[in-house]
């Protein structure tokens, strides 16, 4: 499966095997990177291409996301919230099954503390995955936190993604009329 | 042009004719339409699709978007912000320059008061735009009025979006490594 944390200067992007109750294996993770001096649009659209590429790529059974809430820095929450808005097209696109999670759905997965820290977050992922360094910058951190704890969390919540993915796939986008 | 007013389950959308100092002309307005019960992914993919066709179909100089803010409806925010990634995504991929406005350069525009209410903005644009029945519903209104905030701003802010757009098509976007 693909994490994905979403963001338009910095959006982790991590592939993840396992299965609950397993150790997870990290396959691939990187940051997908636009500059903030270039317009809106072609950051976005470099987002959506580059996560695509990943998706083709993988081809994933399941993309996790961060949900994003406003509670979170205000200064940059709306370019999040649109990153995440291309990041689910892509998923979409492909017909890949979308999990969301809280970010505390997230931390309590990887370290059972619900309000950990980046640190605790880092420090668990390098445990959980073996890794010999840690995860840098903490949006790489964070996109294998997602993919660990989708895998982990995994059967229930993603066979109700499948059937709801299943379920919406009838009705077809709207046409200029 | 094209005014997008972006929104998940009703994103407006007009195509208006005009240029500062003349009578804008409305040449199309629609509601984009997605049910709240569909995936999220899906969702998303009927909006980029819908305002895909209709710049495939009109072929704009420009798009004007609505700038979203976390001041606004806090329960609806976020999707709001996702369909405005996804309008610009598509408007992005077509090539055609985007413009923002917030809300209050919209009323500004059209009103000459940036706290105009609903009911002021829909009046204006009816008027303006010469029509024989208001627009309904007011994300219609918002859309056509986003246009005229266009062409009547125009000249100026237009070509530095074009400028922009020019200056950030050369970088690629990044690939999986």
């Amino acid at each position: 499966m693909v994490g994905i944390d979403p963001g338009l200067t910095r959006c982790g992007v991590a592939v993840i095997e396992g299965e609950p109750g397993r150790p997870p294996r990290s396959l691939a993770v990187d940051i997908v990177r636009t500059e903030p001096g270039r317009a809106l649009e072609h950051r976005l659209l470099a987002v959506h291409d580059a996560l695509s590429d990943w998706l083709r790529t993988y081809q994933p059974d399941a993309v996790a996301v961060e949900r994003v809430f406003t509670q979170t820095n205000v200064r940059t929450v709306m370019g999040t919230a649109q990153a995440s808005g291309v990041a689910l097209l892509a998923a979409g696109r492909q017909g890949v099954p979308v999990a969301l999670y809280t970010p505390s759905e997230v931390k309590a997965a990887v370290t059972g503390n619900g309000r950990a820290d980046k640190r605790q977050v880092t420090a668990m992922v390098t445990r959980l995955l073996r890794l010999e360094t840690p995860p840098r910058p903490a949006d790489a951190a964070d996109a294998l936190a997602l993919g660990i704890c989708h895998v982990w969390r995994g059967a229930a919540h993603h066979r109700l993604a499948v059937a709801a993915a299943q379920a919406s796939a009838g009705a077809g986008p709207g046409m200029p009329r």
